[in-house]
């Protein structure tokens, strides 16, 4: 320990980075002098990221590439892996940021077929089969990499609105808690970084389709921009902490949600823990309070929608 | 509070009961006088359970059935809903156990794709579109009935060996942990179980392919029969518990991970928290030994096994 890692020179590889904490992060890396790769969709938002990390370049030697593909099959997950590492000859990222989510916060009982599984693939299998893809690579070339997973407060609890997208950043939190575990085998490190609501375009999207009572519980909460979350991320691998958050809330919820993964300084660890112990149940008898309270609005709200006449299908 | 649920002349559905958890805790519901409905694939478990469930009935007017769907699809869970109700004029049952499971211990890189896709399937679609299908009916007919969940001592923590499965049980905990805020909304509960290792066959099948490393680092845990399993779920539903776990292990990993969930007695959980405070960071350290300390042996099996000259395909 006490040793930094250094971005600089190195491959990092981000997905989900045409935009939002994703760019932010890589437009970071690249100021430090990293080769960047990142992998999105949008052809039109790639275009414009890798103008954005070209006019941040620090060395005309820094290799810079975007590449559209579709990260949530196995099979695109892993042709972009390749992709991304062909101008390196086929080695390994050094460091693997796996970014790329979005969120769609929906009543449970309005939510649809499509709206469960589609998070599950953003949020989720954008990251388990590049994690995959990249350890299988790594171990085979005895890279002592890096693996990057983001999940969110979100990952450390949960509250009416989120069903679609909370269990899948759970889901992410117990991979990376297994594969800490797990890749002490191979040298490899993993982190995980637990950021809340950023000012993205993503977080636009997701505020269009939001319950109200989520809104109202959320009304307090003040989003912050992705380049200071990005800021967080990157200054937490940096210094090889494995559990990575950078708001007061979340450090709190996380403190009461610590299990068995590592922490830091432990008597920041231990003073997190006291202010969740009396101020996270404060906080959900509050918030449950609220719930109940919105119960009949709620019920004229389903009405109006027509939810009992056909029968919630 | 203090009032106690009952599940005489009750409805109770249970799915994946054919075998294990599931089929003692159908049984024990059938003693209580419980109309039992369960839910399982192979028809030949569910002759056998639905004898069993026979000979346990206390009452000639408790309707036991069972039904062989496979509930890893939303039309499935659909549909094999709709088969349990049809006894009851269509009326949604009184208590769901979500018991469908199973495990599958590998290692991350030896994983397949059909291996993690199975485990979702198994784990989080069958307890997904079972809650998802009967909390619209519950909501529709304004029944106040009540969801339980099944994790896993492995939602609370993980460790080698169980990204396949471990992930979804975090899934399970981040869903119950969003529908018991969501669904006070409704009058609906929720809860969600924790059990440990269980002599059922599903361990069995999961110690066929159990890591090597795993099984090491388990050698000291003791599994439990699935009766005493049942018990204790069945006894937190009806005390109305929202987290439930009947071991000692679980019960100090889950006081260092409750989050924003409800907890029973506050000086149980900070004794709890007290003992896992100082304990769980012992367990991690020792098992992170464990773990490095097998690196070579790990590198020699999956040298043997063909690992690096298939590039890890």
């Amino acid at each position: 320990m006490g040793q930094k890692w250094t971005p600089k020179g190195k491959h990092c590889y981000l997905t989900g980075a045409s935009q939002g904490l994703g760019l932010c992060a890589a437009l970071q890396l690249v100021k430090d002098g990293a080769n960047v790769s990142i992998v999105a969709r949008d052809q039109g938002k790639l275009d414009v990221a890798l103008k954005k990390m070209e006019a941040a370049r620090v060395s005309p030697s820094q290799k810079l590439a975007a590449y559209s593909h579709d990260i949530s099959t196995a099979a695109g997950a892993q042709a972009a892996l390749e992709a991304v590492c062909t101008p390196f000859a086929g080695q390994a990222p050094d460091a693997v940021f796996l970014c790329a989510g979005n969120a769609r916060p929906l009543y449970f009982v309005e939510a649809k077929e499509e709206d469960f599984k589609s998070q599950i693939g953003t949020l989720y299998f954008t990251a388990l089969w590049s994690a995959w893809a990249v350890a299988k690579l790594m171990v085979c070339q005895k890279v002592k990499g890096k693996i990057v997973f983001v999940s969110s407060t979100l990952g450390l609890m949960s509250f009416v609105g989120y069903a679609p997208y909370a269990p899948m950043k759970f889901a992410i939190r117990g991979l990376a808690d297994t594969l800490r575990s797990e890749f002490q085998l191979y040298g490899i490190s993993v982190h995980i970084y637990f950021p809340a609501g950023m000012f993205t375009p993503g977080y636009e999207e997701e505020n269009k389709v939001k319950p109200a009572i989520t809104k109202k519980i959320e009304e307090q909460d003040k989003a912050c921009q992705p380049e200071e979350a990005a800021a967080v991320l990157i200054k937490g691998v940096k210094n090889g902490t494995y559990s990575i958050a950078g708001d007061f809330n979340t450090m709190v919820f996380r403190a009461t949600t610590q299990s068995s993964s590592p922490f830091g300084n432990i008597f920041v660890k231990f003073a997190f823990e006291v202010i969740g112990w009396f101020g996270v149940p404060i906080w959900r008898w509050g918030v449950d309070a609220d719930v109940r309270k919105y119960a009949p609005e709620h019920e004229a709200y389903l009405k109006q929608k027509g939810f009992f006449e056909n029968e919630g299908k």
